[in-house]
């Protein structure tokens, strides 16, 4: 029997999503031309990795931007749909056993930086930054909830934006997640490039915690998460590409959620998909054209896989709700 | 052309599950707050991971305990059904070029571990052992058919229970393998835990080869397999939790093994399905409470994957038996 | 914003697919016994991994040997396909982000090896060399296209045969390699080997790609590939094991491109499929003996995937023709 004073070291023990995820970005930057990425370095020794601005980038930078953005604690991975009738033929698989830190603590979009054009000296600037800095800098309430913050002396953080960063985000960043100049790294993925398509759409997972966050249903209640999503090309058009990116996920996606009890479960089956949105059933392109381009008309409901399978550990029951569905993708994005 | 005096150096030479799991068992303990299990040392050194009984455990963990489990001779993964209408949206995905050592020389829970009150001192303990250290041990007869003894000086064995391992059971493991008493680890995974469920579920193609002993065809016939089986959540009660990893495997578990010869793969095809069996057809709970919970009373032909496909070397078909069946897992598991 | 002066340093920049592929060889080399190979040594010193000839080789090699004749740039696994009536359990996936480099400048079977009796002091022998060491060698017009030359001081040939290379064979490719004698690997594969088998199924996307170039389409069109097929058993005999692994591909292949240009990928989808060939619909060994084995005279539009879907960057859209066919595959492989 273990001796009594035997105490267990490591068990709930705090995780550190930039230190988990520095080997994974240390190989997005060894290996840039494999990546099809572009390494610089600003004056000061911050590391810019240009995804898909002036480089070409790829899936194979999106899956790993995207497993840098869930903190080193998720697994993404491209494979085959192998049906005889497909929806798709490449699908984004993504699991994590730390659903809420890797996707609220880490890859969720919440960091808002912008730059006027005073400050910038150009052009105005604006992007949601996502990943592992947002739990150093702690600027958003929903660490407060998290109680989580993230001591480390490295840090990365995503940018999804289709130019690099001006002098004066990158001093924002550097300054509000406390960190050595060089000891920053920022990595940009335009929505419309490869590698943007990717780590958006490996989103999916995040998209239901997100959800289930706007539900009001204690976080804590989310346990083991897994999901998938068809990978379209990227849409050349930046509004197209933010639609598509967003449809795959809405129209495509499929949750499979496991939560602490069964109310909870029934309930997130029944409220979580994206099909209980009045906004539900048009492509998100025109969605949001409808509104006239303002984020904020469209229904937070909209935002969420279009499937979800809940699993309860309080009775082992799973509910299903919502249904993936082929015909806005197939009308979207497939010729005849 | 190869001098005539080469000799291959190391085709054929044995492989030791013990030394093969080894980094893996290192990758679970330095890591366990990523894994959700602590780790803990007994007087002696012994180290025991608790990956379910007083910790969450998690998938992750218990995919990782499955490679363990096979020795480091596996491929164990966890992926979506990508499929519009998915029997279920989560699936373990196994493969392994070495299915007699990695399944029955190391995964296999052949090894009864016993303590009476008057050896615990308190309540009895019961536990199969399995995994990399029985065959330190080799206290089956099994062993003998499989000529295979491994010889290393770490070790690790599993054990499905839901409490810690009392002294009596660690001292027992050690002297049987003749292991150092720092040089063993016990990782311990409840049926009713997320890790449990994993490891259990992975033995989709172990419990195709331990049939395949049970039909008396010779082991050394098998030299690839791969299989699959669907993931549920743990029930919260020990009968239903076991009986949902039997069902996962015995209702919508396929296996694919590769064997030399056609009468073989003729006969696995039509003999291996559990749906052979005169006890197949209800949920695996109910048919163990129909015999008052005495194990021994189930048909051994019922303990099979749900559908096998077989292919033999001798003519290169593919011989098919059984069929995922998707209803007895849906109203077991899946509220509407 | 970057320093003006800051360059990127590394995007663009050559990729040795020998460098690449050399941890992998090692890998293959020092687990031999995991992986069922054999590995013996010239009196030169020239590393000879026998993968099926006197060996039973492996699934696992097979995939490890496929990554190795991606020059280390692609992805391959095999996974089950979850679908509750599949066309085939086990499929191979594979994924590149780097298609012309990784089909066309390395894994492409584009070198031919040949020595008479005399030379050999025996047997005739001829093999296809596939891999890296090829665009050592740059023996192939096709280089001359491809813009490219791999310089490194270690190399690794695949050869498809069924008897290890005579000394001739093995002084030529150290020689047209300019490799120094214990620099150089050649790892042997079978046709009806399970090794063989493997990494000839997955050259799924490559077969694609050389399509694509016979159809005369520029070649730096495609950015991104994918692709799957299922992986039978060998065949015994040769001419069905070859004729095997080509149905895997003609008539259960399913790739996805992604290329620049619209008309490029409306073209691709409606000309690279198999069914635009008119010798499709019989199985391959069948077309091959109706040809008396003249391998000339068979049409070089059979090789190809059975479907293909191609996305557009510059419209987003994605096309798709051909159609994964069950019913050649059933007829020939499965007993019912």
């Amino acid at each position: 029997m273990p001796s009594s004073t035997a105490t267990p070291e490591t068990a709930g023990a705090a995780l550190s999503v930039n230190a988990r995820s520095e080997a994974l970005v240390a190989q997005l930057v060894d290996d840039a031309a494999y990546y099809s990425v572009a390494v610089s370095h600003t004056d000061d020794g911050t590391v810019i990795v240009d995804a898909g601005v002036d480089t070409r980038g790829s899936v194979e930078a999106g899956v790993l931007v995207a497993r840098i953005c869930m903190g080193g604690l998720g697994r993404v991975a491209v494979h085959g749909d192998f049906g005889s009738e497909p929806l798709w033929p490449t699908m984004i698989d993504v699991h994590t056993s730390s659903p809420v830190l890797a996707c609220l603590g880490s890859q969720y979009a919440g960091w808002s930086l912008a730059a006027s054009k005073e400050e910038t000296g150009g052009k105005k600037f604006f992007s949601l930054g996502s990943g592992p800095a947002r739990a150093l800098a702690v600027k958003e309430p929903l660490f407060g909830e998290l109680g989580y913050r993230d001591r480390h002396d490295r840090g990365v953080l995503v940018l999804e934006v289709d130019r690099l960063p001006p002098k004066v985000i990158v001093d924002k960043v550097l300054r509000d997640c406390g960190l050595a100049s060089d000891r920053l790294t920022l990595i940009v993925t335009p929505t419309s490039s490869a590698a943007g398509t990717v780590q958006v759409i490996a989103r999916v997972v995040e998209v239901a915690m997100h959800k289930v966050h706007v539900l009001g249903v204690p976080l804590d209640e989310v346990v083991e998460a897994s999901g998938s999503a068809p990978l379209p090309p990227p849409a050349p058009d930046g509004i197209e590409a933010m639609g598509r990116t967003n449809d795959a996920i809405l129209y495509g996606g499929r949750v499979h959620l496991t939560v602490k009890h069964d109310a909870v479960a029934k309930r997130l089956a029944a409220e979580l998909p994206s099909s209980c949105s009045r906004d539900y059933g048009r492509p998100f392109a025109e969605v949001f054209k409808s509104f006239s381009y303002d984020f904020y008309q469209i229904d937070p409901a909209l935002f969420a896989p279009a499937e979800a399978w809940v699993s309860s550990l309080e009775s082992g029951a799973t509910y299903r709700g919502g249904r993936v569905d082929a015909a806005v993708l197939t009308e979207q994005w497939r010729e005849q």
